[in-house]
């Protein structure tokens, strides 16, 4: 076959992470607040005939150090060799048992270290072959099974601005009538047909009646909450039973298998998580223990693509229900989130996304490619993920990184600035 | 990207399937015994630009017409679109309720309709890719983690030839010293390094001295006994308790999940199943109830390579071990069973394959492509599958399904035109 232009290798020739930064407003969470930047790192996968594919994911210090340490040994792996790609992403962490540089500031630290690393790698590489064969990603990953993923609208709670600085265009929302502002500011800009409200922040009571609030001034839209585990089993027992018929699945009420368990056995509405199923280690005793009724997966932590479809089909074979977990996040996730979706015939709920919260002019792909019509994105249908890199947007996002000084998420290093005793530790209420 | 040749569609314009039938000695199981010719269907699917691919399956009546029913759907599908692909034939089968036609002679009868009807144009779809990247089928899989994969020596007790014929080349084997002398032909013509028997024919204690024998012939080499479910609870723990230590794994001892669990709860090997476990929905039972150890995947029924890695992958999640299970079979399924195996990074057990009992002259892939050294297959290189068809020995072995008469395969009623009393209901001792 070598009269074929795309027969033989297609080999890694350079990998080059780039760290980057973009604004991110003061979002509270249950661990803490969001600093004034969320970090990237921006992979890029370049083979030995010049053909570059993306990668996107956290850009913890100590994560950004696993990459290039991956990265070092990645040369001359062939693009389409995923399971030579992890081996070789183990070998090069093999001695790693630092549990440092997770990207979610201690919410989520159960993730597999070789999944998480080798998942930009993966998603290049399928961009390369998609490049490669003039399809899109989601080809890649047995076709596309709808041509639009539906997104939800992701509220937070937050503080009006950064201290110390102006407050900012969302404003503050601590109370019903200003998250109920926000849903609807985040609606009409992108048409969103669900809504998640990030929780944990508040006492249970007024998060209770956030979710009444929303539910009266958006009576069609499936609802959700997420208070990151911040809740008792008895906490959590109380909100599920008040939220009873009016929130879609209750995400992560509490840490842990058996305490999801617990209240699992306890709660009408389904369960869901990405806190303690993050690994396709936790799905064994999950299962056994009917924790857990939906998955939120994350290929950035699963794995990449191929692997999150897999968990997908486990999903699937074993009953549970599939969701999407987002963090703060650039374009080139959000293309790869897209094709994933759009591949996975039961992901049926729509996906998290902190797209709003991303300034517009603050991306590293060039802009036209991902759009929002009606609360969701259109798979693109252009070679690879469909996005490409603007250099000039990641040189200056790059200097972002350089600048704020901000090394590794925390949330809650962060908040304590201006809060010195606050403390995390759950179950908060 | 419209100047790259292997853009755009690669859509199906045809497909061809031709059964066809191979001589086939007279092999004994516990439903009966195999009749003079085994049956299966080579399905040729052609695209637009004239690529080829080639998938095998049952050669069975009943699954024939769904084959063609399935084909005529099949027009215009992108041969990357496998999510579609399943979706058209679903649709083809969607008022299908019937239990015939499973290809196994009523041995396994739960196997997902659209899984097996969908795995041959799945395969030939894989081959077609491969061919138009100029790429192996396991290039495909995420990459060959293997250059060879290994098979077992797969032992029958057997007449000495068919009823009314001479016997054939192998001879007669019902007493163990004539099954040892069976597996030295086998593992002195291949070199295999394991060793499996078809047992579940003869009372239990002569099968346990026939293991006795084999293990002090080959002293090295693990064994394995299938005997399809023939026996109770109480004769499968007992022959369990008398094989420990000398078995890797003792496979189908009896039939269903709850007698499987009940088993392994009192055995010390593991349990493995190519019967009870034989699609996704039975995986969950039978992970719950801990019924077995090992999943004999065979992507035959279920539903192709892809599939079938998932079914790794879900074995790997829940700690179950991963063999291959093998019907009587043609080089194309050879070839597919070796890029999948050589994909599988878990697939640890030697694999099943019926090969040594198939006549050399009788196939419908030209010679040479796949060769035994040492108890394996090394994988092939060449795009696709590494296979190419014989039309004029396709031509033969059709001729040879027209003549033979045989339609659907029927072990048990083959065997009781010479013995009509058999009964094969389990439990048989
Ligand atoms: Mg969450
Ligand atoms: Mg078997």
């Amino acid at each position: 076959m070598s009269d074929h232009p795309s027969a033989g290798p297609l080999r890694i020739r350079d990998v080059r992470i780039t760290p980057v930064a973009f604004h991110d407003p003061p979002l509270l969470n249950t661990v803490g607040v969001h600093e004034p930047f969320a970090l990237r790192a921006v992979v890029e996968v370049i083979t030995d005939e010049g053909l570059h594919g993306l990668g996107e994911t956290y850009g913890d210090a100590a994560h950004v150090a696993r990459l290039r340490a991956a990265a070092d040994l990645l040369t001359g792996v062939d693009v389409w060799h995923t399971s030579e790609l992890e081996r070789r992403v183990g070998a090069a962490l093999s001695a790693d048992t630092s549990t440092a540089g997770h990207g979610m500031s201690g919410m989520v630290t159960g993730s597999s270290t070789v999944h998480r690393v080798a998942s930009p790698f993966e998603v290049a590489c399928l961009d390369i072959r998609g490049k490669a064969l003039g399809r899109p990603v989601s080809d890649l990953l047995g076709g596309a099974v709808r041509d639009r993923v539906e997104y939800s609208a992701y509220l937070f709670y937050k503080w009006a601005g950064h201290p110390g600085a102006a407050a900012d265009d969302w404003g503050p929302a601590l109370e019903p009538a200003q998250l109920v502002e926000q849903a609807h500011r985040m609606i009409d800009g992108y048409g969103f047909t669900a809504i998640k409200l990030k929780a944990g922040v508040l006492p249970p009571e007024q998060e209770i009646a956030a979710v009444h609030a929303l539910r009266e001034a958006f009576p069609a839209l499936p609802l959700r909450i997420d208070p990151n585990g911040a809740w008792s089993v008895e906490t959590a027992v109380r909100v599920g039973k008040e939220l009873e018929g009016i929130i879609e699945y209750l995400e992560d009420p509490v840490t842990g298998i058996d305490g999801m368990a617990a209240v699992a056995g306890e709660v009408a509405m389904p369960l869901a998580t990405n806190m303690c199923v993050v690994a396709f280690d936790h799905l064994r005793p999950a299962v056994a223990a009917d924790a857990v009724q939906v998955v939120l997966s994350d290929h950035h932590f699963w794995g990449g693509l191929d692997r999150s479809r897999t968990l997908a089909a486990i999903c699937d074979t074993f009953g549970l229900g599939l969701s999407m977990h987002s963090n703060s996040h650039l374009g080139i996730s959000l293309a790869a989130m897209t094709h994933l979706a759009a591949a996975t015939p039961n992901l049926t709920y729509a996906c998290d996304t902190h797209w709003p919260w991303k300034r517009p002019d603050e991306d590293v792909v060039t802009p036209g490619a991902l759009t929002f019509a009606d609360g969701a994105v259109a798979v693109p249908t252009a070679p690879g993920l469909g996005v490409e890199l603007d250099r000039e947007a990641l040189d200056r996002l790059h200097e972002h990184y350089l600048a704020c000084g901000i090394t590794e998420r925390d949330d809650t290093g962060y908040r304590r600035r201006f809060e010195p005793g606050f403390d995390p530790s759950p179950p908060r209420w």
